[in-house]
């Protein structure tokens, strides 16, 4: 059992929300045509700032932690973590400058955080470029995720509030433990979509959810709605996280994201995977647990895996469950007054379910 | 250059001390009898409840964490940078209990760190024991690490005071920056004496610095005793390091310590090689270039490089600077009265230099 300790504010349970007052998802656009750019433009000069402090933020005497983190900072990221307590203190009517501290804070721990997966997946590529540790090795990019980390906190402290303190470190402390789960169900071909929920929550969702309650935060706003943002922002996590596994098996350009089959390969057990599996005749299981379980693969394996994943319909209804996410992510803004801010919101949710990369 | 803005906190550069007033290193004991335990003793109580609380805080659903983090933290450490917490608070007088968080926080920082180090060196013994990396691999060792610095974090946070979590975090970016630049200077046999204390600053210093000065937070006393216990961990700090490199040639017994000859094997360009390097001949130069600087390490080289840093007295020269670092520590605590826990620290900061392993 893991995570019980939080179950009380699992997305997957379920909350009741009065559906009459809930926010719809259509028909502003066409989901197809959803993007950042309403959020983007909504907040363009907070952002601008975020970004001018993360570049000011990552200098160190000792330049070799400029240059990687330069690296991967400009590496073309979405910056859609910080985008989130912007826009989420944009919504709450906070006018202070406090939010861009903390978003450059959010963005810092989600930077450390990659730094440390690509060397634990051993990536050479992210975001169709070459990872820091492939162009520098494993032993820099350790430890300029550990700088960044640090300055991740330093930036939290000279913010001065505890109680975003709080929700930060508690967010870093699961997304670890949803890595190290993360790690305990690679190749276990035994894996429980209960699992796997749970880890996709704490590695990615924990960090969504506490960048948008903090945009709440900074504002002082009411519990009430520093909750619902909270909510949005790990509904918005789950469906974020589903798609990115389905596009493992599906991105159409791979300098688009990362390579395509990262996770196959890697033999993480992810939902397209565990569906595939569940459905799968004996041979077909015999294939995954050869290819996920012990890691055996051969030329033409992740294109039978992408077949298998495609037949059994299991990409089709990830994307599915990923809408299911993002419906939640949107109801759940349901408190706030309608809006620009609350529909560049709700068009990020649409945006990260039906993303091309 | 690195680390130039914070050269104006640097212990290198000698602060004057009235030495009149400052407490001399002996004659209280024998210098080959200095131990850690007349501060153990008086601190008994508090580290019994600094043990207790590292072990329920590294609890957690995903049992590998309590597994991976009780293997190391039980390892037999010293304990000293807690240590210094607790006997630099109960030297300020404070009869709180705040100190016993605090001093976990600190140990978890420096746990974290030993896991990434060892991952970073790939070493396979710490303390005569596997590491852990060797037993569960690198990806657990790097996530467990970054789950104790999250952890870390909390355990300050819900202590409350920014003042800590200023010096704290603080401390883990410049550990972290020492980390890169020591990187740096391996294998580079043009690595100045100021590089290598700038990096054993960073790297050790810092967080004996902070460890220290944060027991005078607590107590909240003057900024006159936070920065002489600062000053006191920081040289205690750069004395415990120097030490260490000089043991890497000279510890007598493996199973006390880390494996002999470690930094030898990963070109670090510690004090006994610099001097050696120095003050050698063309040939012994052409020999530190091939198995430090180029890492091409034969058979019988380890027992070559012990022969030259002994010959040229460079291990008997860093012993020296360590006891000279270790003289202003204790001349730091001149400031505060007289007693056994003053007396305790100063015992603490000669074991520092005069240990064995």
């Amino acid at each position: 059992m893991v995570r019980g300790d939080s179950g009380d504010r699992s997305a997957a349970k379920g909350e009741e929300i009065g559906v009459a007052s809930a926010p719809h998802l259509e028909p502003m656009r066409e989901r197809e045509k959803a993007s950042l750019d309403l959020l983007s433009e909504l907040i363009r000069a907070d952002l601008e700032r975020v970004n001018r402090l993360i570049v000011e933020r990552m200098q160190s005497p000792v330049s070799l932690i400029p240059q990687l983190a330069g690296h991967i900072v400009a590496g073309g990221g979405k910056r859609l973590r910080p985008m989130l307590t912007l826009g989420a203190a944009r919504l709450c009517g906070y006018c202070g400058g406090r939010h861009v501290a903390l978003a450059a804070a959010v963005e810092f721990i989600h930077t450390a955080t990659l730094l440390h997966d690509d060397v634990v997946d051993a990536s050479d590529k992210r975001r169709g470029r070459d990872t820091a540790n492939a162009l520098w090795g494993d032993k820099p990019a350790l430890l300029v995720g550990d700088f960044l980390f640090a300055r991740a906190f330093e930036l939290m402290v000279a913010d001065g509030s505890l109680k975003v303190l709080q929700i930060l470190s508690r967010a870093s402390a699961i997304i670890a433990e949803g890595e190290v789960h993360q790690l305990l169900t690679t190749s276990d071909t035994a894996t429980t979509q209960e699992a796997y929920l749970a880890v996709i929550e704490a590695k990615t969702a924990e960090l969504f959810a506490a960048a948008s309650r903090v945009g709440a935060v900074v504002a002082e706003r009411p519990l009430e709605e520093e909750e619902a943002l909270e909510r949005f922002g790990r509904n918005l996590g789950i469906a974020f996280q589903l798609v990115d596994d389905m596009l493992d098996f599906r991105a159409e350009r791979a300098d688009l994201g990362k390579n395509i089959g990262d996770d196959f390969r890697e033999g993480k057990m992810t939902l397209p995977v565990l569906l595939a599996l569940a459905r799968g005749d004996e041979e077909e299981r015999a294939f995954w647990g050869r290819t996920i379980g012990e890691l055996d693969q051969r030329p033409g394996d992740l294109e039978r895996a992408t077949l298998l994943v495609e037949r059994h319909g299991a990409l089709d209804e990830t994307h599915s469950r990923a809408r299911f996410y993002a419906q939640k992510a949107v109801e759940a803004l349901a408190i706030f007054p309608e809006g620009a801010l609350r529909e560049a919101l709700i068009e990020a949710a649409i945006f990260a379910t039906e993303r091309g990369f």
